[in-house]
């Protein structure tokens, strides 16, 4: 009911070390400082067990290009398929943590989980952001960063969209109201 | 860092019943059953408040009509001025909740706080979904929900945007290989 959201790929690595990708929608940033962002994952998802074990997942975000892959990962199990390989995505090291970031994701945030909260068909893991890594093709001269130019997908009642136009910046609101007494 | 975000205006009251809007992008599904969200608020904010003392709220989606009032939303405070009457916004009434509703908005969530969580820059209030409503507008002979011709607006780094082209829905890239081997 609360759309349009990201459709984010979660990397996650069993005890062993072996690594696997689930897709979710239920996501978000719930701190800024320090910060930290939320997963729901149904317990009975086969990556459920690898966060409870390792406490450890990478969230990498989804580009039209990877919005298949997205797919896939989210109607696949980890249990039936290897689905780096199944859909030809790069294992990347991972800085702080021990699952592979997705070497083809803009960006990928690497999270370590501070609290489990079992709210019902779904657990909540909040988690800290302890690293983040960014596709160098996508930062302009002056450091800033155009997740905008990577084109990152949303997902609205079972469906995956691009993005559209920009309408403002924030605070657009104001500083037209400024601009025009200003024109006074 | 994690964007596409929804940028929600949540509708508030005060003990004494008078409503406020603010604008979050800190906002998420966290459980499907039962229906659970949450939003992060910043404790200095003048609606923190509100949502402590009377334990609910109103998540509001926004369109792009609505943009330039979630915006102005999110950069003034309720302290200084009264944002329904300054955006020309109805305060409907809820079903379940105190806060008024945004009669404007195409969907509104009436939520009812279960758990705070103080994480540091913001706590974040975890909500079961009261009561829904939506336009009826964006409905279709069938009862299926059209969001996307309400159209949502995103957030994502500082900039709102539209919904753009239709990528795939939910299993696509499933059903692509089905259709393959049926060929065959």
């Amino acid at each position: 009911m609360l759309y349009p959201l990201p459709a984010v790929m979660v990397s996650v690595a069993d005890g062993q070390g072996r690594p696997n990708i689930f897709t979710v929608a239920w996501t978000g940033t719930v701190c800024s400082n320090p910060p930290m962002v939320s997963i729901s994952v149904r317990p009975e998802r086969y990556s459920y067990h690898c966060i409870e074990e390792t406490g450890e997942f990478v969230i990498n975000l989804t580009t039209e290009k990877l919005a298949l892959a997205a797919d896939f990962c989210g109607v696949k199990s980890g249990r039936e398929v290897d689905k780096f390989e199944a859909m030809g995505l790069t294992a990347a090291p991972s800085v702080e943590v021990r699952p592979p970031q997705i070497g083809e994701s803009p960006v990928s945030l690497e999270c370590r989980v501070e609290q489990t909260v079992p709210l019902g068909s779904h657990t909540m893991f909040v988690a800290r952001v302890v690293s983040v890594s960014v596709d160098e093709r996508w930062l302009d001269g002056t450091g800033r960063f155009h997740l905008e130019q990577a084109k990152p997908v949303v997902y609205s009642h079972g469906t995956y969209y691009g993005l559209g136009e920009a309408i403002g910046t924030f605070g657009y609101s104001v500083a037209k109201k400024r601009t025009k007494k200003r024109q006074k």
